[in-house]
C-alpha cells in the first residue's frame, strides 16, 4: 500500500483551518475530496501541522495511503485538477516509507507571522497580514521575544483548548525583522503550543508598541499563567513556512 | 479650492480597472464615492495612470479638489473609512498647489510585473502573479529585454485600442530579476503605451521559454508591426509602482 508524502501550499483565508469540521469547509477535506476524485478511495490525510481558521501554509507536509499505485506526479497534478477552485495546491508529491509520519515523524517546525505597521488599510495583503497601526518597535521585539527560546514552561503562551500533554516545549528561534513596513517573526520549533505563535506574536505586538517593557515578557513567562500573555494576534498574518524531518526536508 | 493629493494602494482583482465605467465597479468611482461621502461634493479624480481591469497599485498618485479645506489626515482617514470593504486604501493624502495634476505632471512611472514560475496552481498569490509553468530562463529574458531600452517606436508593443498620438516612447529600464521561482520584471518610463508592459512581459516570457532567440525581440520591435508581438500577459501579474513628479515624488 503506498504512501504519499505532499507539500501544500494553501491560502487560509475561506477555510475553517486544516482538520476537518462540521461548520464548514476545511484544507484536510478538500484534499481527501480530491484524492477520492482521483482513485474512488476515502483517504485519510495527515498532517505536520493541523493550522487553525484562517492560518495559511507556505510549505505544509501531509501523508496518506492509497490502495493503488500511481506515479507521485500523477497524483498531484491529479489532487490540484480536483481541488480547483479553492486555494490549495500541493507543491510536491513523492513516494515515502511506511515508516514516514507527516506528523509523528516531524522533528522540526518552522512558523513565520507577518505584521504590516501602517495606518491605512490592508488591500493587496488582505486576509494575508495582520495590520498594527502606530509606532512599532521591531528591535525591542525582539530583543524581548529573546526570553522566549529554550526550554520553558509555556502556560502563558498556550490556548485554553490547547490538548497537549505538556506545557514544555523548546523554542529554538524568535526572531523579529522590519522592512520598510513590513514586520516578520520568525519562529522554529520541534512542536508549539495551541496558538503559541499568535500568543507570542500578540505579546510582543505590546513590547513594540511600548505598552510593556522588554522584560515584561520575561516576568510574563516565569508567571507560567495564561492571563499574563498579551492579546492573541489574529490569524491572518501567521503562515506555516515548513516541516522538518531527520535525514531530510 | 484646495487641491488634494493622494496615493493610493489597491487590489485591481474585483474592479473593471481605474477608469468609471456603466459595467462594473472601478477604483476612480468607488473613491470618489467616498469623497462625496465624505464632504457631499462630487469630485473628480485624476490618476498618473489608469490602470486596467486586474492591475494592482502600490503606490499611485491621484489628485482632486474640493469647495471644503480639511485637513490632509481627515481627508485619508474619512475616505478609508468609507471605502470600506473595497480592497482600497489611502495611504498618504497631502494638499497640492493648483499647478499639480496627477496626470499632466507626472515625469516617471514605474510597474513591475510579477510571475510565478512552477506547475502547482497559485492560492496565496491568486490573482496577483501570472504563473508562468515550465523552464524559464530570465537571464536571457533580461538579455533581450536590453533591445528594448531607449527612445523606439513601440507600435509592437501597443494595443489595438490604444489613444497615444505617438507610439514613440522612451523607456528607462526593463530589467528582469529571479528570486526563487518568482520572476520580477521591472519597467521605467516617463509614460507607456496601452498594454505596452503586458505585451513586453508576454513577448519576454516567450524568449524565457526559449520559443523565441534573445534576438527576435530586437525584431519584432524593429518591425513595427502589432501581429510580431508575443501573447500578452494577463492583468493579474500588474502592479502600478509609483509615479514621479519634478522636485519630489
Amino acid at each position: 500500500m503506498p504512501r504519499y508524502k505532499l507539500i501544500l501550499e494553501y491560502d487560509g483565508a475561506p477555510f475553517v483551518g486544516w482538520q476537518r469540521q462540521d461548520n464548514g469547509s476545511s484544507v484536510q477535506a478538500a484534499i481527501e475530496e480530491a484524492a477520492f476524485a482521483l482513485c474512488g478511495e476515502r483517504i485519510s490525510l495527515h498532517a505536520a501541522g493541523r493550522t487553525d481558521a484562517g492560518v495559511h501554509a507556505l510549505a505544509m507536509t501531509a501523508h496518506f495511503d492509497l490502495d493503488k499505485e500511481f506515479k507521485p506526479d500523477v497524483v498531484r497534478d491529479a489532487i490540484n485538477f480536483h481541488l480547483k477552485p479553492a486555494p490549495i495546491a500541493v507543491l510536491e508529491a513523492s513516494l515515502a516509507g511506511d515508516d514516514f509520519h507527516a506528523r509523528f515523524s516531524c522533528v522540526g517546525r518552522r512558523y513565520e507571522y507577518r505584521i504590516v505597521n501602517r495606518r491605512a488599510p490592508l488591500t493587496i495583503a488582505r486576509n494575508r497580514a495582520w495590520r498594527v497601526v502606530g509606532d512599532l518597535d521591531a528591535g525591542a521585539m525582539h530583543e524581548a521575544a529573546q526570553a522566549l527560546v529554550g526550554r520553558h514552561d509555556f502556560t502563558t503562551f498556550r490556548a485554553a483548548a490547547c490538548q497537549a500533554k505538556s506545557p514544555v516545549k523548546t523554542l529554538n528561534e524568535v526572531t523579529v525583522e522590519r522592512t520598510g513596513d513590513a514586520v516578520a517573526i520568525h519562529c522554529a520549533a520541534r512542536s508549539f503550543l495551541h496558538h503559541q505563535v499568535r500568543a507570542i506574536t500578540g505579546t510582543l505586538v505590546e513590547v513594540g508598541k511600548g505598552k510593556w517593557r522588554i522584560d515584561n515578557v520575561a516576568d510574563a513567562l516565569e508567571a507560567k499563567d495564561r492571563s499574563r500573555c498579551g492579546p492573541t494576534a489574529p490569524a491572518d498574518g501567521l503562515y506555516f513556512v515548513e516541516a522538518l524531518y531527520p535525514g531530510l526536508r
